[in-house]
């Protein structure tokens, strides 16, 4: 690998110095074909197996070394890696391989009344910099799916994940060098204080985009003080709304499955809002059922004189994304207040009705401003996977360029291709 | 109209208050159809010619004080209205109008193998805020624009414009008071000063999008300063590149057409770039045209052996966007140097190669990386209406969202929504 790739001494020049490699790399990726990005990534794959140990091993010291300073459990087991994971995120890198490529598809094409035909082509964005934590399978996933929609990636990974970072970005470019592909087409950021996540912000020219994936905090810091385009990927304060003529076993099934299959993702449900009508029927079977799994239950006044039991939530509970087995329950007087009471504290990621109300259902899907709205299904399909796109670099909460999961056809951008004869504007 | 729409008494929180409305009307227009928003449109049109004395007599106002403190003729010139002016805003509302409703198409949908539907709908943005500067008739363009895509619009133009924007709003709110849609959707910030405009770059949460318009240090401030999502829609150093075997004739006619037909504008050609091989014979030709119209040439020292009359260019000629009529004029060894001289001086606007080779045109269309790229065409046509989008908010040069003209597509997002019968995940 060349040292200038992984540099990285920390000084803001270096980081620039990456920067300007990237733009250069994505410069030259603009013209290579399908093939011979797919020609590099099976051999990203192969090389992250091939130097298995080495990955493994570098991996062992950050995980020795976060156990020493105290990191929560959860960190620890979203840094470990072993043999298994490190072969499911080669083999991802395969499947990215064979996704179609979003580059060069026209879009577009319609001929003018002067005889010109304008059309619209899909090309790459250039240099897409992620800011992350300390998930090196997101190394792995970021890189892949970044050099298939033809961009150079810039990987600022979080400090505990430093040496298994620096293991697979090394297998991953020593691959590119024995392809077509530039081997600057992947940068890591080796600095790893808060002032190389804020050169990155300020990197106007340079960075086409900033995807920062992490914590509310990180999120917010990127969106005060980025300078370049930043796609939000946030918080998931998700609802499900029980209507009144729901198929209530149904709705009990959805709701354990929406709280408690993964809890500490986005796309769980932290509130569950439920139509005053047939609270009294649901709302024992639904608590017990959740109570079973362990899930803390904190409801409003009204569902505890139907569930004595639960906790008494308050304002605190309506607005907090749990990412843990607590939900927080509250009975509404209908559709009207159950939309209200998500406009005011959803955080536009998932939203559910469960109901077997036509009416209701569209009127839900209308009214509710997210980027997933569900009638009859768990919130925890908002994944780039399930909703058909193969693959996901996050999760946009924001309404510009992308909402939702995000698969390859969102990081790309697109150009106008005017084929004239030589026409003239009057 | 409502005190509170055009209250903007300058102080912080009535910016804020206005944010605050907007989203709120931004929440009922999600649910209107698209015939009330073209009644709504044509109301508004209705409305500016029935109050078309009191705007041009506002109008009046404005050009006076703007003359009394020397204002620029060209600044002048766009600041007034006449009844044709007028006239034609009007019509352009109705145009607006009979355009196809882009919220609500489904873009796409399909069903996963768990018997999901899952799609993706266009919706409107919600709240879009527009800095402009002294133009009236983008806050009649825009107005229009952001409603007929569901959108309420905080219109925050320039001081110089004061009067006759004032009169403008009052017009299109008496409209949609005699309508379904809510007057609250058209806000217009009273107060020009920086402040307000810092404001509304800092408005997290209320405001969907920012879009700025005008000049350098207007577009390079939103982007230092913006915490919501911005479009940039920048300047516009655009290149012609007369390959060697381009037809040469054409090839004036185009470059004449490019520079002169309206040099003011951002997709005016600012530097002519001529393969050596054929600049003996042509750029004689072309300078000679070009003098003619009054345009001043300033051309690197190869070109001023071949035309010894041209003034010297440096370097910062090739980085101006002159708006005006100069035009830079560099001689290139071809198509390569051409690519380079345009990936380094261009700002990715409009960049057109003159050529009869399939190979470069091909090669040209590939490697230049701008909003519109073109084959044997003038720069100038990089605009909404021929493009084919039937309207325009403002010319995009950032990747992200929307790249080249924005039409009303632009001014969506989607989201996605999920048809469930009782699906949860494994």
């Amino acid at each position: 690998m060349k040292s200038v790739n992984l540099a990285g001494s920390g000084t803001g020049g270096s980081v620039r110095e990456q920067a300007v490699q990237a733009k250069e790399a994505a410069r030259r990726l603009r013209s290579v074909s399908t093939m011979e990005k797919n020609a590099a990534l099976l051999a990203m794959a192969d090389a992250l197996e091939a130097q298995s140990d080495k990955i493994l091993a570098a991996n062992r010291e950050d995980v020795e070394a976060a156990k020493a300073k105290g990191t929560s459990k959860a960190l620890i087991d979203r840094l470990t890696l072993n043999q298994q994971r490190l072969t499911a995120a080669a083999e991802g890198l395969r499947e990215v391989a064979a996704l179609p490529d979003p580059v060069g598809v026209t879009v577009s094409m319609a001929r003018r009344p002067n005889g010109m035909e304008v059309g619209r082509v899909r090309v790459p964005l250039g240099v897409v910099a992620i800011i992350y934590e300390a998930r090196p399978n997101v190394t792995i996933d970021a890189a892949g799916l970044c050099l298939k929609a033809g961009n150079a990636v810039i990987l600022r990974g979080g400090s505990d994940a430093f040496r298994s970072n620096r293991a697979i970005v090394a297998a991953m470019c020593s691959a590119l060098r024995e392809t077509s592909l530039p081997e600057e087409s992947i940068q890591m950021v080796e600095d790893t204080s808060r002032s190389s996540a804020e050169e990155l912000m300020r990197m106007t020219g340079l960075v086409d985009v900033l995807i920062p994936r992490g914590g509310r905090g990180l999120i917010q810091s990127v969106l005060e003080n980025a300078a370049v385009p930043v796609i939000e990927t946030g918080e998931g304060n998700c609802h499900i709304f029980v209507d009144e003529d729901a198929d209530l076993q149904q709705a009990v099934d959805i709701v354990v499955n929406a709280k408690c299959q993964r809890p500490g993702v986005c796309n769980a449900v932290e509130t569950l809002l439920v139509h005053k009508a047939v609270a009294g029927e649901f709302l024992p079977k639904a608590a017990a059922e959740l109570k079973e799994r362990g899930v803390a239950l904190r409801g409003c006044a009204e569902s505890r004189g139907i569930v004595p039991w639960l906790e008494a939530a308050d304002e605190a509970d309506w607005e907090t994304e749990y990412l843990d087995l607590v939900l927080a329950i509250k009975i509404v007087a209908g559709l009207d207040e159950a939309v209200e009471h998500i406009e005011r504290y959803g955080t536009g990621h998932s939203e559910a009705i469960l109901t077997g109300s036509y009416t209701n259902a569209r009127r839900f899907l209308e009214a509710v401003d997210a980027a997933a709205v569900y009638v009859n299904a768990s919130t925890r399909f908002t994944d780039g996977q399930q909703f058909g796109l193969g693959a996901e670099i996050g999760i946009s909460t924001q309404k510009l360029h992308a909402r939702g999961p995000m698969g390859l056809e969102e990081l790309t951008s697109t150009k106008f291709v005017i084929y004239g004869s030589g026409q003239i504007r009057s």
